[in-house]
């Protein structure tokens, strides 16, 4: 199993540069007020697809050569990857075939089937996730891409990282939410070439807390019935993941459904931007002091914006 | 009357450069699609104080003598400049009194009381707004700062437009919403400066159209009971505003209700920032087809973002 390196992170933006946005870095006076930290937020939810999910995918699918891409791609996801690579297969102008679990967000449903992929609905459970993309992939010869744990994958979302310290670094702190582990693999990587002083660490809701589990026993334990608010961190680490967040990553820390919420309305109310529950988990556990920022100068990756307007928590 | 030149905006945006965010100028590609044009979004709403106002009170505020100065500043203001002119006099270290309907949403009310401004509360009409204003500019010796009929709250909202410009003009066409005219007086003059050959037009809600039926009599007609979802666009236009505006505005048009919460959650579930009914109404115009944008490029000044969310509608 090959590891992602710095370069191969350097590689893939110079690949997608021209395809994705490059998301403006915001921060907040009255947040600095209430936490006494100095925090960048970089908004990935401003990203194509309202999530960090576009790099990696992207980088994906246009690093197939033309014969592995021809038959198109196809994942399972319960929402921001799946949409992330149908709009890269487009791109590409390759087809894009994406398992949903039935109970996946309307709006994330919305968004696969707006960007022209076909959708192909499971139950909600790794099982039925992975035996219907085999399924589906044997029927169609498409490509898997996996949602994290696959090294071009991990070299896109170690993007957002990068262009967060070449804008505003070098940081004290560099915070990401985890969940699969591509975003907080990505993230390591990228922090520890360019920003090697910096911390790295990530934080996950309690009720979904196998990457905190695993970090601490130094093995990977998957996720069992996770609940949270926080929809995109319910899967469990991947193994490639989880080889570098061992390696690279300094703590993982989790936070109540109450602190999501309560960062949510937060930074709505604060930085007038939309963003999803599981992008303001790290907010969380800084704000239930999990993690302490006074005096230190923080970057903070916002992973996503894709919510349903009809069902907010406030 | 002394009117406001390019110079002034010029000399304004040196004074206030360190006190302001420069917003990013967004785009969407789905909304380019969606309208066939080329859109600029300058997120005004992610001004501090969440809107454009920040801008000219800080301007108005800064460019104070010391002596003038030193007895504080004080307005009438539904909400936005209210906070705006609260934060800029407390950067200065000088009190702010702020007259506000007693009808003005809760979050600005709360915000403007955050600031640190004392609040007096009138009647929501402008008879009410303006004796109890005179009452207490004479009470403290403060300066009133009015929210737009104002030489240097007109260049500082000027600035708005100059940033937008300088990072992503030239343009075809150049919108924002007009209510006292001072957003629309400072971007007109901006954009006749640096950004000749482009149309500056306004949109307004059918509801509160005293710009448009003024601009198109060529003689300044008041609101009378403007009733709108969009709240920053209730007021008159200015003298002063109306001046410029005659003379650098290009077209005034108006927008539905129905469009501007159309338009408002548009750019909610697809560029993931949060605006407030009043930045969305030319957005509205463009949907609604009283503005052609096809194959043009377009900058928008989304004016701001500040929203109840327990009061969305939708």
């Amino acid at each position: 199993m090959k590891i992602p390196q710095f370069e191969d992170i350097v590689r893939a933006h110079e690949l997608i540069r021209p395809l994705i946005h490059h998301t403006p870095v915001l921060s907040s006076q009255s947040i600095n007020e209430i936490t006494g930290g100095t925090l960048y937020f970089k908004c990935e939810n401003l990203q194509k697809v309202g999530a960090f999910k576009f790099r990696g995918a992207c980088n994906a699918v246009f690093s197939l050569s033309d014969r592995e891409a021809a038959k198109g791609v196809c994942t399972h996801s319960s929402g921001n990857h799946g949409a992330a690579l149908a709009l890269a297969a487009r791109m590409r102008g390759v087809p894009a075939y994406i398992v949903m679990p039935e109970t996946a967000p309307e709006i994330k449903k919305r968004a696969v089937a707006g960007y022209g992929a076909q959708i192909i609905f499971c139950k909600p459970t790794l099982e039925s996730r992975e035996s219907t993309l085999a399924g589906v992939a044997s029927r169609t010869g498409a490509m898997e891409i996996h949602p994290y744990n696959n090294f071009e994958v991990i070299c896109g979302q170690g993007t957002a990282a990068k262009e967060l310290i070449e804008e505003s670094g070098p940081f004290d702190l560099i915070l990401c939410p985890v969940g699969g582990g591509g975003l907080l693999s990505g993230t390591s990587i990228s922090t520890k070439a360019l920003n090697p002083q910096a911390l790295v660490i990530a934080a996950e809701p309690e009720g979904a807390d196998d990457a905190c589990r695993s970090f601490h026993a130094k093995k990977l334990i998957p996720s069992v019935n996770p609940k949270t608010i926080a929809d995109g961190l319910m899967t469990s680490v991947g193994e490639l993941n989880f080889r570098i967040i061992r390696r690279k990553t300094d703590e993982i820390v989790t936070v109540s459904e109450q602190g999501i919420i309560r960062a949510m309305r937060m930074i709505w109310e604060r930085m007038k931007i939309i963003v999803e529950p599981s992008s303001v988990v790290p907010l969380a556990a800084i704000l239930e002091n999990k993690l302490d920022v006074r005096n230190k100068k923080t970057g903070i990756i916002l992973s996503g914006g894709n919510v349903d307007l009809e069902k907010l928590p406030f």
